[in-house]
């Protein structure tokens, strides 16, 4: 048995440096670089393009919304085809990065409220697809388990891993607690890794709402801008390793 | 005999719009689409992709400096590893939206202060070349006539069009009059299209200092951003054309 | 009897221009200048507050979101908290501009998707009216005539002139046709003088589901991102000066 | 006997925090706060305005060139009009935010490349000094101790606080030795501490070319973005008020 765990990396920008320690890409298999919308520079970039290099793992695009004071986290109201131009934008952006490293560009997943908007909305869904599918670099897609994005980008022909968040509640419609809610993050990590183990093992998970969710496990998520993101990456690499589940992207 | 005519296009950002009219599309060889840094967006990429598909016309980058506010036109200091970063980032931008429209990247062009610090820096100019270079994609670089930075280039196996500027006067070092200098541009049409047939024809040109300065014109370049853009692209592809010289990059 | 005539000023950046001719200072009383979030920099600010003044016109802050690639016209999601602070930053730009030049600042006018959010939800609407009425500069608000926020700023005590806009249609409840609508925007110069004269003499104006909508009209907005912006502002002072209605702040 | 110590803060953007603990507004006098050019935003700003009025600390602008991702440390080429703008929008941009909180701005410190570009040439700090006192607040202005800014600052009738730096090396001709050389910084807090007890007591400090300088200390600088910048301020006021110095703006 497999997964792959994954991180948002690179979001710093200049001299603001991302919290998130080095010493976790060796704990994941996939990692999402954030290239210059929501946070992330070209010198930044080209840095964790290398260490993932070093570490084998799998490097994607984390684009985001042109919104660095807000971290690409605030709902604004986009055209289908201006999502879709600004994924080719960033995705494109790291793919210099990649080619100029000589290593290759393996995945695409959505930043914040872009990543939200497109869970729900078919539109923006259909347009963030389009850009991935249309580059033609056979690039799978990280979307949020069961959501709208996630068939979409299956009917347009691109694999998908579907992601689960083991620190995140989860409402009855599988969609995520809103961060703006108190509850929407699970701050107890050792109950974040029982969540995630099961995730993995059984494909459920209990929502806030106290119902069971069925959710697909494809990659589960880390948090990179937590400030536990190191402590959660090394007990759930530890954790599934135990349960003989291997730990790849 | 043949020339290319390369025009600075897509200057401009979310509801700025460059000045310069889409009809322009008919009369150049090379569009060099701004990518973000000094102007350009996502949108404005896309379609300027689009017309530069539509008229056969070469699709190049056009990086530049992160200044928004001062259009790239600042000298602004930079390591030769930053210069490296920020060229495969916006290279590989435009790339992106290539890819998506299923047409392919041909040539890169600096813009502003990174084409002219890269013309007399070498450290810089070995950076902006390995840059395109590391990226293995073959592109062409569109140089200052004569610079260090077209023959690092060479000397990196690169394929350099030298390029000239019809409506731009020259110092003696080969070097162009910076644009602060009152005569820094030639505004009469007439006499910028006798310059650019000359440099054509006799591959020389008469410097600001009386001199005859010889240069190799592969590439003529348009502003795009002036406002006699059009009028100078028009009467230039004419009087080329009228002396057999064919326009095509 | 008096009217305002208030127009958007200063929209540019850098090398990009407002392409509002300067020649519209003539016919308007009160200019809204950009602060630097949607549009604006501060050497446009500068010379924007040095014509205002040549010209007699009183000058105001045009706050709006950080959106510069979309010109503060995309909704986004804000606190009350985030709301107003942004505005006591930009205002305070301003502030600082006038200061420099020796010359007053007069009113606040919120732009693009800030002044359509603050017209219907009450919680930004107090964030926006606090961030004035606090900075205690005693200045005047421009709001959309009869909206939720010319009620908040008149319950914290500010000045409110109520704003009309001649060529944009209403709906029944008071609100604006949004932009995204084909018939947000009134193209034809005639009409829009007529419906701003009647909106003057008669406060009222006929909404785009037929009923007549009371409007108090205590000022009159030109767009200056229009491109017919000088064509109707000179229209529109001649008709309300024919009519012996004075133009003024 | 009095001095002061000043130390950057706020120099955080949206959700990327400055390094510096809030706790060292126990131990400073003066706080110089990022302005949203080379870091700062409203919200930060906001945040910083009232820890300094619950510390009694006096509150200055603390403006930068546009540059973000260099952190304003990038030389820029700028027109003397440019900084003069920039400066005013920056200082008007927390005067914004001061007046909302009913406090008083005290000063104005600029950063990185704009203090060391003002510090030598005449030209521009021509521009930032006019910038200052046509604004007419009575603003202090804290300029490199020696240097030609603040010489251009008096002539002009502002108030200057000659300021040294207990960390950083100096040349002969009193200017900082270039943050790119290995000793520009010194690391050693104790050091540190001792070169800034010179500075107060005696008025001189070594440079690193082994010469005695000449400085008048005014103010006593504290780099927030320092990791040891909280370690560096207890000590250092420790030290000062053992000897009988009053911390003091």
């Amino acid at each position: 048995m497999k997964v792959d765990i994954n991180c948002d990396l690179g979001e710093g920008y200049g001299q603001f440096k991302s919290p998130c320690p080095e010493e976790i890409f060796k704990y994941i298999s996939s990692a999402n670089i954030a290239c210059g919308y929501h946070s992330g520079d070209p010198m930044i970039m080209t840095q964790m393009v290398r260490l993932a290099q070093e570490h084998g793992v799998a490097i994607g695009a984390h684009p985001g919304f042109p919104d660095l004071q807000g971290f690409g986290r605030r709902q604004m109201t986009f055209k289908a085809c201006e999502i879709k131009a600004m994924i080719q934008y960033q995705v494109g952006s790291l793919l210099g990065i990649c080619l100029g490293q000589g290593c290759q560009l393996a995945h695409v997943k959505l930043h914040g409220a872009m990543y939200n908007m497109v869970s729900s909305d078919e539109k923006l869904a259909v347009g963030a697809a389009e850009a991935i599918a249309e580059m033609g670099l056979d690039l799978k897609v990280y979307a949020l388990a069961g959501s709208i994005f996630a068939k979409v980008c299956q009917s347009k022909g691109l694999k998908v891993y579907e992601e689960v968040f083991i620190d995140r509640n989860y409402l009855n419609n599988g969609q995520l607690v809103a961060r703006r809610e108190e509850n929407a993050v699970i701050k107890d990590t050792h109950l974040a890794i029982q969540r995630g183990i099961k995730m993995v093992l059984e494909g459920t998970c209990m929502t806030i709402e106290g119902q069971e969710l069925e959710l697909k496990a494809d990659t589960l998520c880390i948090h990179g801008d937590g400030l536990k993101a190191l402590e959660l990456a090394v007990a759930l690499n530890d954790a599934l390793t135990k349960r003989n589940v291997e730990v790849s992207s």
